[in-house]
């Protein structure tokens, strides 16, 4: 049993129960003929504390114990509900694993992000890398729960692909080492799998990817990587308002059944970021605001001051800064901005009747920014053709996504979530690089 | 209300209950006074019938409907319990929204899989793919609900890396456009998760991985794709008795699973390969057969006549060919291979005693040959950086590999599932271009 499982059943436990845990030293402190070792078995971010007495302390030479030892415990429960720790384990048995050589970098005193982005491969060894990993997990499981139990199938689009999906050209070439094509034509890696999704959808309505894409960014942001997860639904006979509903009641309950089923990890990120249980609960309880772009743009000149871009009009991106501002200063919550100007994006959206806008929505939250990029794709095929005309998108790699307009075409709608930034929102992480395990950058890869 | 959900709570449908349908035209037959409609949503192989009676048929011109329309149906079931189809719907209202160009590929008549491997983006409109796309699903998600339910750890092991995990060379680079290396070191598409699973399992005890990988295979067999997904969990405190044990639980937990929450598409996949169910729930019904690798040797000599390779002897890689021989012929069912010569294993395999074979399983099932690779692995620090270099491989980029043996090592072991292969072995699909939805090979890559 994992402590996580010994603590939830923390009702039914009796004095004396007997009890194994096999996992790694946290502390050790005590003299010799009592001594306190923390350990934890990494399926909470909680230790257990385990009392030696007597003689098992110098047998086993446990005074000179080092954090990180790898060991096995067995002893007898002690109930301890006036203490901060509810339980504790009176040590019987110990089987020492393996201990730790002395350049070992993980230690009890704090130690900076930085210095831990060095060593990715040991810094899930500290309480907030485990509590980080342990909320990712279950973020992850709750998007797969969540689908499944709406009937979405879950799809593989390929990571490698001919074609550039966004049409943004920050795509990483794939080779083989000769330089001999291996694909015999230029491949890439795949930024988006939201086009073959639409492909998916057309049979099985509602379907959903969840997998790592690729951006060539060079930029060196706290939000970007080269390598990040992204969840796509695609749900065909849904428009533009559907798809919010979704995107919010999905929103919703993944971090509504993460916050209750990892208490003891959102007690700890909210030790380090007081606002973040606060900020996470508003948005819970609250309606999500809808709000038009072109609305956007006259509440942004308003605060035209507050930015480094003061040029707010209509047919601008959106800087992050606005973003920011319009989620933490206007809105002081998520929002969702539907209808931008078809001009900053993608080809494949729906065409509104203004002859400007498309169908597509941004969802921004407080502290990050864009968290959900959506849109109803376009449906009409001579629409969308002209669209690709216009933006010179060669037609014939992409002929067989037109065909999916052409053969029994439903209304078809869906949004990206980049996974790491909702791990991020939900965390209160504030560097994208501390919730991978494994971040990849511009210029860099660490292991 | 999805027409599986339906079809799963049949026992509670009232005669006359309204139901709506959204989804594809499958069939139409009849004349101008009754018409049936076959609609299918994508949830389940099994379609609803769907009777057209009088005035509705003229005002909606239905005997033009041709296969693949899009639409939505409106009625009142009528229940049927001694046809074949237990109801079908008596059409009230119907909107038609889009129909099918002439050149629609996908008829009624049969096509060969030749043919539907060169329209990927439309071939899960047959029954077949169908079947396939919702057990692949089905088996996926089973793989998640197992792990969690057994407290592992999901975790995203990178894709792009900076050395090749398995010491194959089979592995594709990644490049920028411009050559001009944006990471400014070679990288290359991960071959496998399980270096960086080792490095999580150091802290949460059990973890896995569920990614894609890639091979620059050129080989172009039934069984191998340049683009597939792993499934790979990594234990601590496992020995190799004990990851063999999680692979046979975990296998004969998803399989069971997914036939009984998948009759319809199990029964339609059975139809077509009449001996699928039976290898099937034998497997399920049977104790894993674990067999020394030094005895395989000697029973596939007793047999060597069958083989094109005739040379068997120990420390040979077992071809294809032995290894369905001894799942098909020998076993006749699923079968560990344990305790293989060390030379034709990879670097991080736990040395036995004998000083020639690693403490590595492979376990085989007929119609596949390898379904699941796994081993112990090495954890003495000495041992393992001895191995690495007989083998020639550098040390400097494997330091951080190294370092997990020098900080508080627990045992390890692990494995790792060809997903594509599992789902061959469930659906009785033999290539596996046919389990993917859109397969990526040497020299090809569609859509």
């Amino acid at each position: 049993m994992t402590l996580k499982k010994l603590l939830q059943k923390l009702q039914t436990i009796k004095e004396d129960e007997t009890f194994e845990l096999k996992g790694w030293l946290i502390s050790n402190r005590g003299n010799e003929k009592i001594r306190f070792l923390t350990i934890n078995d990494g399926s909470t971010v909680s230790n257990l504390q385990v009392v030696a007495k007597g003689e098992i302390i110098q047998k086993n030479n446990l005074s000179s114990l080092t954090l990180g030892t790898s060991l096995v415990v067995n002893g007898k429960i002690h109930l301890t509900p006036n203490a901060p720790q509810p339980l504790e384990l009176i040590l019987e048995d110990i089987s020492l694993i393996n201990n730790v050589d002395e350049d070992y970098p993980i230690q009890k005193k704090e130690t900076t992000l930085d210095f831990l982005r060095e060593i990715p491969h040991l810094r899930s060894r500290t309480n907030l890398f485990r509590s980080i990993m342990l909320i990712r997990n279950s973020l992850a499981f709750e998007i797969h729960k969540y689908f499944q139990e709406h009937d979405f199938l879950y799809m593989a689009s390929p990571i490698i692909t001919s074609n550039d999906g966004e049409g943004a050209g920050e795509t990483l070439l794939v080779d083989d080492e000769t330089k001999d094509y291996f694909f015999k034509q230029k491949a890439f890696l795949g930024v988006t799998g939201q086009l073959h999704a639409e492909a998916y959808a057309a049979t099985f309505k509602n379907v959903y990817t969840f997998g790592p894409t690729f951006r060539a960014e060079n930029s060196h942001t706290s939000r970007h990587l080269a390598e990040f997860w992204m969840v796509e639904p695609e749900v065909a006979f849904y428009e533009l308002k559907d798809i919010i509903k979704l995107a919010d009641d999905l929103l919703k309950t993944v971090i509504n059944n993460t916050i209750k089923n990892y208490p003891d990890e959102m007690k700890f990120l909210n030790s380090i970021n007081p606002n973040l249980l606060d900020t996470l609960n508003k948005f819970l309880e609250n309606k999500l605001t809808v709000i038009e772009y072109k609305d956007v743009v006259k509440k942004l000149m308003e605060f035209r001051d507050s930015f480094e871009e003061k040029n707010i009009h209509f047919g601008m991106d959106l800087a992050s800064e606005h973003e920011k501002f319009l989620s933490e200063k206007i809105v002081q919550g998520p929002v969702a901005v539907i209808n931008y100007p078809k001009d900053i994006k993608a080809f494949y959206m729906y065409q509104n009747d203004d002859y400007q806008t498309v169908a597509a929505f941004d969802l921004l939250v407080p502290g990050i920014g864009e968290l959900i990029g959506g849109s109803q794709r376009e449906s009409r095929y001579h629409k969308l053709v002209h669209r690709m005309n216009e933006l010179n998108i060669s037609k014939e790699p992409l002929d067989w996504y037109l065909d999916l307009r052409r053969f029994g075409y439903a209304p078809s709608s869906g949004f990206g979530i980049g996974f790491e930034r909702l791990v991020m929102y939900v965390t209160g992480v504030s560097n994208i690089r501390d919730v991978i395990p494994f971040p990849r950058v511009a210029g860099q890869i660490k292991m």
